[in-house]
């Protein structure tokens, strides 16, 4: 089920590095894209930096909105991922043709993304050099959910149902699976 | 065996969001500290953002030799990682707490952890407002390396020896390692 959870605990659902889904709205259009390089860049208020090619659709619509919806897919998601990855929305609706069912959230522009396990609606910085020298984005969350099957506190779950794994990309439509969670201390 | 890479293949190692090593050296002083937000941020030449504490030995280092190497360790080595992640070069040699063996590289300052499986040597760029704002730095390869039995052209093998897993830190000593790959393209 996904629940609300803390601004001071958004960060942990990106911790681990997995690959992610932009989702970005203005003026009525709405688009969401494919995200490998989205890190945790601090912890309350949770911030995330976030790569956005300059070509993208979903990049003038977060430049005009200043504002985004960052998600955390699963392993079932992996032909959408790929879809809405190697897709624009430029000429392809993206909804429809991934069949992709939008979550509405009070105060959130953007869509969340059905079938995610982990979401920070968040806006973005006044970094204007950042995006034009990298690409880079720094988003601050302005609240965050979880499904709490797979994150609990914010965390990934010892125990997760093989269906709704995370994943991290390899490159080129070859993903890494979440394995065995190992802790270190007692 | 480790071997180079081309670099225009060094930011595979890095795409699937492992947690990494920092290595800096810096006047006769080394240290290596334990670092999970680090992200690549360009293709060719290779970029990586990574975020060093303000407060930390190797941050200094790195400060003051403007290079590092950034490396990735594996399941193996998870209390090495913790161990380096949760002391201070000030107060301890962790080199010798730890155990760690040192590789040397003609040409680059500081060391290279031995064990790991990628290795990116790279130089900051000057990026003085960032790391002041957000403890971020924009490292530019300069020299890279594999161990071949993980990485192959630079990506993840299908199939990896278990003890040679990367890992992906969740959070407080809770790390979860690589499973199956996936591929969505046939």
């Amino acid at each position: 089920m996904r629940v609300p959870i803390p601004l001071a605990k958004a960060w942990r659902p990106f911790n681990h590095g997995p690959v992610t889904l932009i989702s970005a709205a203005h003026d009525g259009v709405e688009n969401v894209m494919a995200a490998a390089w989205v890190t945790p860049l601090d912890f309350d208020p949770p911030k995330l930096s976030v790569v956005i090619a300059a070509d993208t659709h979903t990049r003038s619509l977060v430049e005009a909105s200043r504002e985004l919806v960052v998600q955390v897919p699963t392993v079932s998601m992996l032909d959408l991922i790929e879809g809405v990855g190697s897709t624009s929305g430029r000429d392809t609706d993206k909804w429809s043709t991934f069949g992709i069912a939008r979550l509405r959230e009070p105060g959130v522009a953007a869509p969340l993304v059905d079938g995610c396990v982990a979401w920070m609606a968040a806006r973005v910085l006044d970094e204007p050099d950042l995006a034009a020298r990298y690409d880079l984005f720094v988003v601050e969350g302005t609240a965050a959910w979880v499904d709490d099957r797979v994150f609990t506190d914010g965390r990934l779950r010892d125990a997760i149902p093989d269906a709704l794994r995370t994943v991290h990309h390899v490159a080129g439509g070859v993903y890494v699976v979440d394995g065995a969670i190992v802790r270190t201390r007692v």
